[in-house]
């Protein structure tokens, strides 16, 4: 880990923008600053307060790079609790890029991705879990995922996991007395006070763990795929979604053209829909690969939409979706349902629950906020004042919490049994120990890197 | 025109990066940041000095929006000459747009596309051309188109027109004083003296005028299309040039996913390829606006290039679009120039000059360095040392200056005449003001509006 270097990197999104900024941290930051800065007022940035813009030019050779404000922020009062330096520039592509490039020549390494606040976590200014709330507040796709995000930035999660602990600690504390001071009587109590408070220190891990499954939902968006035959009004559908709700995003970089994920908040959902309606071209082999990446969607998503024709009979296709579905999170949709039905429900009923069969006219915008209501449901669980509490996003912390559980049972388990106080000593230990791995109190270089590397440039 | 008003908007390009900024304008700008910005000092930001950021949240209703770093910058030595606000949050789409909204919830207006550069030229800051110049800076897709736009928003075209400009001052107060103090013997001198001081102030125009046409290209892009029969080796051409020379931008925004357009960097010179081969699709109808469009791009390219088969006879197909490209900016690619050629060249030469038919292999990558020299001949005009003067880049500069010769002209025609002075001094006057419309001393506000309208937002 090279923690004593300075780094560099354009910390504003690429593209058309008034204004970008470069941004170094480490010991050469107002060095290097002072090497290609020139002030309007003549004078060096050291002789100014830290924390004061500072007006004047980047110069490579004495030719005017870009008119700029340049600001010293003093370590350890800063993002990454070391010297930095951010320089204020013109936006768009160049300006950032030619200034970057001048940096990294004067010694500067090129960041990796999520570096700066890698070195926030590292010099102990926020903890794991904060660190990784940095990239979420930046990616949240609602109000709602944007809310969950800043909590657990503020360090929400941080103090729920530390009172979590804590109950561990003393759990632990209660163990090594008894074993320090073995004595019948106090034993006796001493399994039954253990059994009670595991119990208690797990229902609490359990409640947390138990907002996983929204909670990733509300920071990945809900996976969704729309299916059906030709012309039932798929398009008309995805339509009518995006203007009851507001589009966030619409291209994601890194998808490919042919294929369009479109983000909708649904309800503070952030509804990820998979359009495959771009896959098929001309080509047959193309049409292949089309068909085939559906089916890849189809797989993977997290609600299938089938929409059905009420103006037309089941077909075997249809039913073929229906038996494909039965065990899926599905919604079937009966559009065109202001025309006279040819379609017999009771078919449908045998494959989905009653109130997962949704009547709608996409085109006349009826039945969507229906529609709404159900996914809704799907994810809070009818329970909506699960959106204000503090909520596991994070697959990670999901695995840990999962492991911190796991061992927590080992143990009561052992103080069912009245096995051996330093034998259920271990388990606790463990339970304390994943915990850490959340906050990243316990946590391995390795999987340092991973958390960082899905993190963008310049953060 | 409302000047005196506060303004607001999200000043950092749009999308995912680690640092967002919204920047606030105007009388209000510091009222607004203290009414939603509570510092971790606990501190006022009137009580720290200006220009420095502060640390602390952005707060809505007491709870924490983001946390943030705001500089309050005192008029007149900021950006617009009006007191300046700028909160650095996170980036991505939320925390910007959040702040932006509750900045407008508290009296800010939301600024227009390049609002705060237009107050910078109305408060006197910079010239109508360095105004002109930030979003060329931002929007430079080469280095050298860059260098060009930052020596415009330095003040050197300001500095040549004011220099224009003096010398017509000049042979004003010549005119003048020959008007007063009228003296046979003098008038003669005045004459002959305004004919040369005339001719002088014409050529120095002329010689800026001349720069416009390579200028243009330089700051919007060469526009240019690839034409050819299917599998002449279309795409691997574009293929090998992007591959050559360095692709800066893929997607443009505003372009219609189906008509992609890429800019390359061919020797300095933005290339902006239109890549129509996305158009085509299955549906007959499709293909007909495919087509369509196909055959407006080739209207209004700037150069096409026609790729040919060396291993095919020319067919009628060919001749047909050689006939088309006669009186066209044009280059003639034989294609498979490795394998035997069946091609009759003596027929090409008919239709172009025989050093824009060149050989190449686009799969080998040769002949490639030719095509990209021909180009940088084209629009260097073989004076590549152009590239290091002055440039018009810009069609509103380009006809002011079109507009000050024709009075010049005008003018120099009077002398030849013998005209009264007054009738001269209208041409000199007009030639003063046609000047004068560049730097933007001379201006009207609809012109301003539409200037800056195509500024993008923030800037």
């Amino acid at each position: 880990m090279y923690i004593d270097d300075t780094i560099a990197a354009i910390a504003t999104a690429p593209g058309e923008g008034g204004i970008g900024i470069v941004r170094i941290s480490g010991k050469q930051s107002l060095d290097i600053a002072e090497d290609i800065f020139k002030s309007v007022s003549g004078k060096k940035i050291k002789e100014y307060n830290p924390r004061t813009l500072i007006y004047g030019n980047i110069l490579e050779d004495d030719k005017i790079v870009d008119e700029v404000l340049v600001a010293y922020m003093k370590a350890p009062y800063t993002y990454t609790k070391e010297d930095v330096i951010e320089i204020n520039c013109h936006g768009g592509f160049l300006s950032v890029k030619k200034i970057l490039e001048l940096v990294l020549k004067k010694g500067a390494r090129l960041a990796e991705p999520g570096e700066f606040t890698k070195r926030a976590f590292l010099n102990g200014r926020i903890d794991l879990s904060q660190a990784e709330a940095v990239i979420d507040v930046i990616r949240a796709k609602t109000d709602l995922s944007y809310d969950i995000a800043q909590n657990q930035l503020e360090g929400s999660l941080s103090s729920q996991i530390k009172k979590l602990r804590d109950k561990a600690t003393e759990i632990l504390a209660h163990i090594e007395v008894s074993i320090d001071f073995p004595d019948e009587d106090v034993e006796h109590i001493t399994y039954e006070t253990l059994y009670n408070k595991s119990q208690e220190l797990k229902n609490d891990i359990v409640k947390l763990y138990e907002t996983a499954e929204t909670g990733k939902i509300m920071r990945d968006g809900l996976k969704t795929v729309i299916v059906g035959k030709p012309n039932v009004g798929k398009s008309s559908l995805l339509n009518a979604i995006l203007k009851e709700s507001r589009a966030i995003v619409t291209d994601i970089p890194g998808t490919t053209r042919d294929v369009i994920e479109e983000f909708v908040n649904i309800k503070g959902i952030p509804l990820k829909i998979i359009d495959t309606a771009g896959i098929r071209e001309t080509d047959d082999i193309v049409e292949k690969i089309g068909v085939e990446k559906s089916k890849e969607f189809f797989e993977k998503a997290d609600l299938v939409i089938l929409v059905l024709d009420a103006s037309r009979e089941l077909s075997e296709e249809d039913i073929d979706i229906l038996q494909k579905i039965k065990d899926r999170q599905a919604i079937v949709l009966i559009n065109k349902s202001d025309l006279p039905s040819k379609l017999d429900e009771e078919i449908i009923k045998e494959y989905i629950d009653e109130h997962r069969i949704i009547k709608i006219s996409a085109i006349q915008r009826i039945g969507i906020e229906k529609l709404e209501d159900e996914i809704a449901n799907m994810v809070y669980k009818g329970d909506v004042s699960q959106k204000n509490t503090v909520m596991i996003t994070n697959i990670r912390h999901k695995n840990a919490l999962k492991k911190a559980i796991d061992s927590i049972n080992d143990g009561i388990k052992a103080i069912k049994e009245n096995m051996p106080l330093d034998f259920i000593e271990v388990d606790f230990k463990d339970v304390w120990t994943y915990l850490g791995e959340v906050s990243g109190d316990t946590v391995s270089e390795d999987l340092l890197d991973t958390i960082f590397r899905d993190f963008c440039i310049g953060k």
